[in-house]
């Protein structure tokens, strides 16, 4: 957005618009794999709409399988602190708040990148150990948010798998959303669930 | 499997003929597209998987589209009829036993097939509209299949709800599973929520 000045970019130091650079490629290729899937990214591609060389994405991501791993490690760890950020005092009262940020979470840009990140993956051997891996990774950590935010307590029989079916439902209704936008139905889900989640959960308090 | 005599083909009626090269250019196309995605899924691919000649194939599928979508539409039937068939006598005592099998529904080739399709609809607007529809409509026969086998009245407020979110949950399970099989999980998150469908819908009977 808007061009730089050179006495701009003078004041600012060298490892600072390293930085820049590199998010500006990590966001640009999540906004491409979205928009045009696994086959429609490419290194060139995403250069080209971050308005950086290609020989500086090069530098940044050697790869093309780095570039679009470390694109989408980079927004689910943005979506992370954007919500925690919502909740700020940790396990909320309102579960229905709760199970709506969560699920918000898989619908979007993000969810719509990693969904073609994983449905290449597992047909291209180069791509699958380093998107499983960092499937793992994100998903325990929104594990670990879910179960904090909905005041859980994992010590109780089956509240784990209770806020794991929770996160399933949520990367299922994100699915749903990937061909037709269906919101209203999503909310009268969530709020179905978020009451079927007091009874199984107990009151936060 | 296996070849078939001249004096065997004879035998057959055209028409069941006809019918046995369409199921077999079906049954090639879903496998294909469940290995190879989308970019790697031509009739011409599909067409030397069936043993059945390129010409034989447009003949059945003029473009690829109509291929894939009826090789979708065509598995969803199979498997629906599969479910009905575990549970003839409709709605079942054992709530466990009709989750387990509705997830099932979500796992394996055809999801995996269904999935490529959807990603690859998402971005193609030649396929989009009409994978749009056909997943709109094996969405309510799954929904309908669910309704009869959970015992769950409709006429109830909620429970529209709870088998929509418990039909999503499914497919975030299927799309969990294509990266890794977490077949142990996901038991576990199915013994859960069937046991608390048990508590949302009451008792069958």
């Amino acid at each position: 957005m808007g061009g730089v000045s050179t006495a701009e970019r003078d004041r600012v130091p060298k490892q600072d618009r390293s930085r820049a650079t590199r998010q500006r490629l990590l966001e640009a290729a999540v906004a491409c794999l979205a928009e045009h899937g696994w086959a429609g990214s490419t290194v060139s591609v995403v250069a080209e709409r971050a308005g950086v060389s290609r020989g500086a994405a090069q530098h940044h991501f050697p790869t093309r399988e780095d570039l679009f791993t470390a694109a989408v490690e980079y927004v689910a760890e943005e979506r992370s602190t954007a919500l925690r950020a919502l909740f700020p005092e940790g396990a909320a009262q309102d579960r229905r708040a709760v199970v709506t940020a969560l699920v918000d979470l898989y619908t979007g840009p993000l969810f719509r990148a990693a969904l073609h990140l994983w449905v290449a993956a597992s047909n291209e051997e180069q791509l699958r150990p380093r998107v499983t891996e960092l499937e793992a990774r994100v998903g325990r950590e929104s594990h670990r948010i879910a179960v904090e935010l909905l005041g859980a307590d994992e010590s109780e029989p089956g509240v784990r798998e209770t806020v794991q079916g929770l996160l399933d439902m949520a990367r299922g209704l994100g699915l749903a959303t990937l061909l037709t936008d269906d919101k209203a139905r999503r909310e009268r889900v969530v709020a179905q669930w978020a009451s079927l989640l007091d009874d199984a959960l107990g009151v936060t308090g």
